[in-house]
Formats: structure tokens, sequence, C-alpha cells
């Protein structure tokens, strides 16, 4: 469909990009978490309030569009098929050089606002973000290690980044996880990015997805969906290394019910 | 205990209060609402992403403040008693021309970032905020409106505009509402301000607070305690006029049972 290359982007990639972006996206600030514990301070990085959300199914039909259900192995054949018959362009969700250097123009801003930023923390799932905001730390903040973050359940990625080569698992075994935005696996592209920028790929259970959601509600007042608080969780559970942090929270788009059901858990253990 | 005089916020004040905060604050940026009408566009100022979050009881305990809980009456004179007792410094939450400065930056920021705003809805309890907020709004984005929100149940500074004199609500009465940082009443200083500066106050009921908060973490992914909620509550319930809006949300240290309770009421009459 496209040619992508092996090319990585690169921070004149991500610098051109930021300029063509900079009218239509919020410039989103660090924001420090005062609940951290000193010695590991965190500043969340919210994504997740750009108006537009990311590309999920309601949010996708409230802005107007027509959206086609199929599906997951029929995904990239039924898109094709749009274009064929209706043309357009296809704007795949990760796998495409424009898609990763927009995406990494949140790592420039991290760096602007941290310089001594010491970890970045990503959301993985087709790769496209931690790809873009990887290749921009390590060219503006060299110094900070960046790991992505998987659920368990669709921990592909890490399985992957251990082997050395893309792993593959069943869209079935992705699909398993509640962090729905995060059931995609990377391309020989992203996969590429990842290999080159990316210093670690840890993975967080359903557990601490939820526990992430709760705490960034009653603590930093912000509504993540799953896949926005795969970060958050990591920094809350997983072995990661201590200090100075950025978590990316990126996406909000959450079903009520699934917050309702995540807040009502932590009251009931609290 | 301070000397107010008469003298209300000048530009001169608020450009130095934004030089002296400009360490100690994030920036916020303009949320757009992509669920606001087109007629009606929307910008949400979402302070209560400051971390430091308002002067609330548990919030205050938890950066390791001691706590002097006391009637609502009694306020002054035992905030008297602790500085006389142990030295210190009073700083008081809204009564006072550093406070109303340093709360304006907000307006600055809104002009800066929206300078053909044509409406600014500002929740008001003691005034500080929005004393400060409209007298930057009509110094740097004149042709804006600058309307007060406050609950139906602590209207007083809604009764005290529309007489042109402070009009004295008991605060039982103002006790009543769930929007807790808003029970308080304007000084002289703070009402000065709202007669020179501010077009309207405006009342809005506990049941619109409760929706505001609804929608705002539903919609914005933003976790809005029910002072915080009422600007967009207004926005949503009210009688204000038309035109390119932005609604301060001021504060977001929200009880989880009270979200919990907001976000089933939603999930009911959906």
């Amino acid at each position: 469909m496209h040619n992508v290359g092996v090319n990585l982007t690169t921070i004149t990639d991500l610098t051109a990009a930021a300029a063509r972006v900079r009218d239509f996206v919020v410039r989103t600030p660090l924001l420090p978490s005062l609940w951290a514990p000193a010695a590991r301070p965190l500043w969340l990085k919210p994504e997740l309030l750009q108006p537009i959300g990311a590309f999920k199914i309601d949010a996708t039909r409230a802005h107007g569009a027509e959206v086609v259900v199929v599906p997951p192995a029929d995904r990239e054949s039924a898109a094709a098929q749009v274009v064929a018959e209706r043309g357009g362009t296809l704007v795949p969700p990760f796998d495409h050089p424009d898609v990763i250097a927009g995406q990494g123009t949140l790592g420039l801003e991290i760096a602007d606002d941290l310089p001594d930023v010491e970890l970045v923390l990503v959301p993985v799932s087709g790769g496209g973000l931690i790809s873009g905001v990887a290749a921009a730390i390590k060219a503006r903040a060299p110094r900070a290690k960046v790991i992505g973050v998987e659920p368990e359940l669709a921990g592909d990625t890490a399985d992957s980044f251990r082997a050395g080569r893309l792993v593959d698992w069943s869209t079935d075994d992705r699909a398993r996880t509640i962090a729905d935005g995060l059931r995609s696996t990377p391309s020989e592209l992203t996969f590429a990015h990842i290999q080159k920028f990316v210093d670690d790929v840890v993975t967080v259970s359903e557990d601490e997805i939820r526990d992430a959601m709760a705490v960034l509600a009653t603590r930093s007042h912000l509504v993540a969906e799953p896949s926005g608080a795969v970060a958050t969780a990591a920094y809350l559970h997983a072995d990661v290394p201590a200090g100075r942090t950025v978590a990316v929270v990126s996406g909000g788009n959450v079903d009520p019910a699934l917050l309702l059901d995540v807040l009502s858990a932590q009251r009931a253990s609290a």
C-alpha cells in the first residue's frame, strides 16, 4: 500500500511534523504528581486531553464518520476495498512514517519541558507512538531510558523485543485485555524503531491497569481508558528504573460502565 | 489583619503576579470541547490539573500540614489565634490583593490563548478567583463578558450583585450545596471587583452541577469536584449568552464516593 522502506524517523522528520501539527493539537503540559514518592518523581503527559481522542469506534461515529465493522483479521483487506471502491486516502493508525513523526512530537515536548528526564514510559500497541517518542527522546534527551508498556494479555511486543524478531500472537489472544487500544502488533517499520531506540518493554496485569485508572481519576483528576493507563500502571507496579519519570497517558475514551466498575472496586478495597 | 483598601487589581499587578508564579504553576492549555454545539464553541480551562489542588481538608493533610478543624463561623478567629500562638503567616483564601492577582493570571492565559473569546464563566465563592480573572479579561479581551457562577443553594453573590450591596446568607444556608468549595461569601474587596468587572452572576442547581461533573468525566476526561464543575454547568444549563465560551474548571478534589454516585446516576438515566 505504501513503501515503508527501512528508514528510521529522524529529528528532522520530527521537527517538521511538529511545525505541521502545531495549529491542530493541544500543547499538553507535563503534570507533576504530588502523590508520587520523592525518590521517584512522576510527571504525567496527558495526551488524553487532545480533543480528537484516539481512533475509537464510538468517538469516530460521533464526529460524523461512517464506521465499517469487520473482524480484526480482515481490517487491512476491508480498508483496501473501501479505498478501491470509493476513492479516498488510507491513513493507517501506526504503520506510516508520517504517523510516527506526528506522534513523536510529544516526545519533543517532553524533552523541551523536562530536559533532565530519566525515564519515559509509553504504551505500545502497533508501536507508532513509541517509535516516534523514542526517536525524539534519544535525539533530544539521550540520557533518558524509554520503556514500552503492554498488557500481559497482549504482550507480543515484549516477547518480540526479547526474541529480537517479531513474534506472532493470535488476534484472539491479543483481544483478551481490557486495554482495547493495545491489541495491535508492531509492523516491520515500528519494530525497527523499537529495536533501535527503546530500552525495554514491560508488561502489566489487568488488575494493575484498573488500579492505575483509579489512581489517575482520584489523584490526578484524569479519566484514562485502560490503554491510556498502562504507562502509569508500570510506574506503580512494574520493575522499572527509579528517577525522574514521565508516563504518557494516551487515551481517555473509556466506557462509563468500566470507569464506574473500576472506581467501585477501588472503593470496595479502600 | 491586612489593609485591603479599596484599590482594584490592575494589569500591572496581574503581569507582576504572572512573572512570580510562572515557575510554580502548570501552564494549562485551553481544551476545545468537540462535544459542544458549533454555535456555542466551548473551551475548558482545566485549572484542576494544578498539582497543588485547592485548599481542601484531606489534600492539605496529605501534603503534610496540620489541619485545625473549627466551625465555619470561627475560622477567622481561630486562624488569628494560631498565628498569635505559634508565629506564622496568615494566607487568606481569597481576601487579599496578592491572591486575587495570582489567581487572575489564568485570565491572562485565557486572553493570550483565545484573544477573541466572547464569554468567560468562572465559579464564585469568596470571589478571589473571579476578581482576578475578570480584571485580566477586561484589560486584555475587553469585548468578552465575564459571568460568575454559583450554586443556587449558595447564591449569595448573585443576590448581592442584583442588590448592589453585600447581602448576607447564613453559613448554614450556604452549607447546603454539594459544592463545598463555594460556600464562602465575598469580602468588600472582592465584591468591589465583582461590581466593577463582572457582567452577571448566575446560579445552577445541584442536579445541574452533578450533570456537569458527569459530562466533564465522560466527554472531556476530567474529574472535577462540584465546585469545579459549576461553570460548565452554567454553559450546559443556565441562561448565558452564546459565543466563543471559556469555562474555568477549578477544582478536582472530589470524594470518590460522590464521583461514583454521579456516574451511577448518569448511567441509570442514560
